[in-house]
């Protein structure tokens, strides 16, 4: 980093016990790969495949004509052109879709339309466009090669071939090709189940008035529409008791009811002295740490052994926090479960624009706006975490390694590209 | 074009009556505005806002504490610090939430956690770490400046301040802010709701054996995905029947059952003898043109007044052809529709990796596959557009100018990039 001034290592390492990489692998392991689900093919889009696609049937499928115009023997035509055309009876009418087919007698033309399966003993097509159009008699002026504006059996896929590996995105040419060869359903990756959950006393619901020391909750809707973003399925609990056993009595009754691949949490997981995530997770399989990151340094993972087993995740309070770290931990970790291409967020470099100082031991996550056309990067708020309006501006996180406290204009920093 | 042969505009204008830009924007034309509708922000993930969100509070709305800790008054701390601590007595406790929170005597502290409202009369937090943790009474060895770790009422946003301005895409973050400032709801432009027909006799429902001269249908289920890709909402209908009578029938019956926003229809619409698409609606108010593009050179559009003034797009039937008619055409007039910022496909420029002839006077979009790396492209499959193979594979769809008609290895080319 060439503007950058640096710290050592050591205080590094002595401040913070878990890096972000440490965390981020922690995160990664509570969700094992998700199971194969047949969905049909018009639901699928997004989805990424758990199997390959085999084609059911070659495409195309039968020998066919790529021109509305006229099948004929090429050799019929070979004394022909424009100079003098040949004349031919026409003896059958071939739509696309005609299932009964009659072959082609020498010395006959079979008026064709783009789709329809050639006749047997044909081996080209005249676009109508060079022919007079005839319906009992045609004229044509083209001397056909043998072959032109046939499309073979095979030549864009072969029965059996894989035409979509497993591990493809389903978008909608994917699914155009799957359906062409004839899939009904296709095998892909279960979408993990997030449960979202919400506690805290000063949290109420929009819809209802603010009383001193009460704030909207917003890290539910949040964290969900992040979940959903990222292609998981998100369930939102709001305002779950802040009372340890209410608590566990809620999510224990939602477990029991039916799948759920992952809890996330939002707050409560701080130094302070009501910390209901905490307090109901500890001791129960949930380790608590500090991460050498800024913000989103309070973070909690584990797996609930008297609660099935299930991964949980708890986040910070703080909507900047919340955020960002479901960015660094979490959404990588969903989109690898269920076998994204690109779990994570696309990395660039760009030129920052104005100086900052950071803490050291700290990866900082500052919520930047880009300059496309001259590369460069400025922050949006300040690192404050609890700026939600500044972070609902920012088009990206700009990241300072943990051993840089000071930048000046025109350093080279990685940007993490968040999707507008 | 530095590697690219050319030829002169009279050849182009002469064989094809409209141009791309000209298809565009009549196309463009039939989808106006959609109306404002209010959503829960819990739906609203993905879309656009049809009015600015205002904050109904401010955030904060009330000054609280940015850490577990002490409230205090500064000017009680003054004289302390690490080798002279203060001892206060703990008067109250605040965690975050308390309603009634008393205000601060001179002399005393309240013990506060983060988030929770600042007392009157006090001026200042002790973060945790800075204090003995005392109940009754504290030890603080900090000496903090007025306001140290109090986040002020309005200080991200004040009651009243646009937080969202209309034509943004709300993500998790806006979500976010949207939620905090109070919304239950917000205005987002209506998805465009778009039915997609298909229709061919040709055509077989997958799960079917196929029979020579039969394929299955696979543009309707491609274009429905495309057009809930982009933003919109599809409806699909497919084996409608191929008799105009009753194609109309069928279609009149869905449109007096609710609103359509637009009719997409594949196929039917060429030089050839049986073309329902094409037979329905010219006449009706739709304009069957030969656009200067390969594939997709044969286009339709318009509205049927007798149908409630609908619009109509009627593409070509071959896979790739409809593919990339959608993407011209149809995507960025959809999006728009809804007042997306970001209607169009980002188009960046690369590198041929190969020669390439084209045919004068049309636009080629071909089918390429991008090295990331070296910033070169090259052709998947052919320019033929029945190859839906090779467009499931293809990553960008590479620009030919209809003046160039051939391209050495090293031009620089205009490539439409498609999302994995």
């Amino acid at each position: 980093m060439r503007f950058g001034r640096k710290v050592g290592q050591d205080a590094i390492v002595a401040s913070f016990p878990r890096t972000v990489e440490e965390h981020r692998a922690v995160v990664a392991a509570l969700l094992p790969p998700m199971p194969a689900e047949d969905v049909p093919i018009r639901q699928a889009r997004g989805r990424v495949l758990a199997a390959d696609v085999v084609a059911a049937v070659s495409l195309p499928s039968f020998d066919n004509s790529a021109m509305d115009g006229y099948a004929v023997r090429a050799a019929d035509l070979a004394g022909g052109g424009a100079a003098s055309p040949v004349e031919l009876p026409v003896i059958a009418d071939i739509p696309a879709g005609r299932l009964d087919v009659p072959p082609l007698e020498p010395g006959t033309a079979h008026r064709i339309m783009t789709g329809a399966a050639l006749p047997p003993g044909a081996d080209a097509v005249v676009p109508v466009e060079d022919t007079d159009g005839g319906i009992g008699r045609v004229r044509l002026t083209a001397t056909p090669a043998p072959g032109a504006y046939v499309r073979y059996s095979g030549e864009d896929v072969r029965a059996g071939d894989v035409v979509l590996a497993a591990g493809t995105v389903l978008g909608p040419p994917q699914i155009g090709v799957a359906a062409a060869v004839g899939s009904v359903t296709v095998a892909v990756r279960r979408r993990p189940t997030v449960l979202v959950l919400s506690t805290g006393s000063e949290l109420v619901a929009q819809g209802t008035a603010l009383q001193p020391g009460q704030i909207y909750e917003s890290n539910g809707p949040m964290l969900a529409a992040a979940v959903e973003d990222a292609g998981g399925h998100a369930e939102l609990l709001r305002f779950v008791p802040d009372d340890v056993e209410q608590f566990l009595d809620r999510l224990r009754r939602r477990l029991d009811a039916g799948r759920v691949d992952l809890v996330l949490t939002s707050g409560g997981v701080s130094a302070g002295a009501y910390e209901v995530v905490k307090d109901a997770f500890t001791g129960r399989g949930v380790e608590f740490v500090k991460v050498a990151m800024q913000p989103g340094g309070p973070q909690g993972a584990g797996s609930l052994a008297e609660l099935g087993g299930v991964g949980v995740v708890t986040l910070p309070g703080n909507p900047v926090s919340s955020h960002v770290s479901f960015e660094v931990f979490v959404r990588p970790a969903l989109r690898a479960s269920f076998g994204h291409p690109y779990p994570d967020r696309p990395v660039v470099t760009a030129t920052l624009s104005e100086r900052w100082t950071s803490p050291p031991g700290r990866r900082q996550f500052r919520r930047g706006v880009l300059d496309a056309v001259h590369g460069t990067v400025r922050e949006v708020g300040t690192p404050a975490s609890h700026l939600l309006g500044a972070l609902a501006r920012a088009e990206c996180l700009v990241i300072v390694p943990e051993d840089v406290t000071e930048l000046d204009p025109g350093a080279r920093v990685e940007v993490l590209l968040l999707e507008p």
